[in-house]
């Protein structure tokens, strides 16, 4: 049963790595975890199965999938079907950048919040190894909490959100390290930008580039189940 | 056919007095304006038949309605039915304030408009006879845009976004004066936060007295159907 004396805070869970480490993190500090996941039409769908694990796993108080349909905007690899995912780095924001993808999210876990009376809001963002998107970095999160507070009643009347992003300045082995302290499964969590229908990574796209790098760095055992045997 | 020599924008259309004159001042201007609509789970259902009439009528390139569901955070008057449309003005912020729909509707906004390489969004938020609203004000769109600009691709490479709010400090009454001026039929609009299924006004709760008001004061007639033969 939740405990109704701890602080409310929305977490983004997407299903991958960086998300179930920021739940196991605000719950280390004591938060009551509102989990969100959306279903904008990605192409790692089975990520949303994920998401209900890691929240379930992690400790979440509910979790809610909010449906919006950012197909019908395309303009991504992850959400277009006839754009394919690179396989390997490039220069520059990449293809799989969603157009405004987290200020949608982050508007979506405001007004929740809002309803919820929460003032935190946790977002897995991180400015180290994030890719290139230009949603993942410090000014964007600092304009959108200034947005925030100036957009909500609970902002105007004196109850500010917080958009805490406990990801922000470590490295992929960092997170990996406190995530496991804190006793996070990364077997449940996807990373992958096309797994497929098993949750099976593909090991070849950035992301996984990025999470396979991060388990040798940290030296210890990668438990990603990936589609093929590969090193 | 489109003119693909004009500058693209988005423009947010509800289907309401406010954003069909919005719509018809981009014309104005000569962008080729993509109209955008929300199925948010809103009461006023009837709202969204009228925006697509309205878009079609002013001449918008092309009219997408998006999904998303704001019911399941409930929170509101405009989309959870255990809340009831007040009848009469009030002190404060009203029960009819979506949390955070201004930001969640620009957002989504931003990101159809970076896709379509627009740099112009088009809101017709007002300050004026604004309801009460927070994120109806001159600095929140100012916020938003910030964030808007760090937040892209298109901001980040030097493309910023613009949002317009031409609307934001006229009168109601200067609204439907400059829309007349530019040919709006205001008799396909709906304004009501609950308008029955043919469409037809309650005339009782807010945005009807504002629209009802800005009418008289415009002293012009009001080609909007009421429900009941009220004066």
């Amino acid at each position: 049963m939740p405990d109704s004396t701890l602080k409310k805070a929305v977490v983004l869970v997407s299903g991958g790595l960086d998300s179930a480490t920021v739940l196991a993190m605000a719950r280390a500090q004591d938060f009551a975890c509102h989990a969100l996941s959306f279903d904008y039409g990605q192409r790692h769908r089975v990520e949303l199965q994920a998401a209900a694990r890691v929240a379930a796993a992690l400790g979440a108080v509910e979790h809610k999938t909010i449906s919006l349909d950012l197909g019908g905007i395309g303009g991504s690899a992850l959400t277009d079907a006839a754009i394919a995912v690179p396989e390997e780095g490039g220069e520059g924001i990449p293809v799989t950048y969603v157009p405004a993808r987290n200020t949608v999210f982050l508007a979506l876990a405001l007004g929740w919040a809002e309803v919820l009376a929460a003032q935190d809001i946790f977002i897995g963002v991180n400015a180290v190894d994030y890719s290139g998107y230009p949603d993942c970095r410090p000014e964007f999160i600092a304009a959108f909490e200034k947005t925030a507070n100036l957009a909500t009643k609970a902002g105007v009347e004196g109850r500010p959100f917080h958009i805490h992003t406990p990801l922000m300045q470590m490295s992929k082995a960092d997170i990996i390290r406190t995530g496991q302290h804190l006793g996070v499964d990364y077997a449940i969590t996807v990373s992958c930008y096309q797994a497929d229908e098993l949750g099976r990574a593909c090991g070849r796209c950035d992301s996984c580039r990025l999470r396979r790098e991060g388990f040798i760095a940290a030296g210890t055992v990668d438990p990603t189940p990936y589609a093929a045997d590969r090193p």
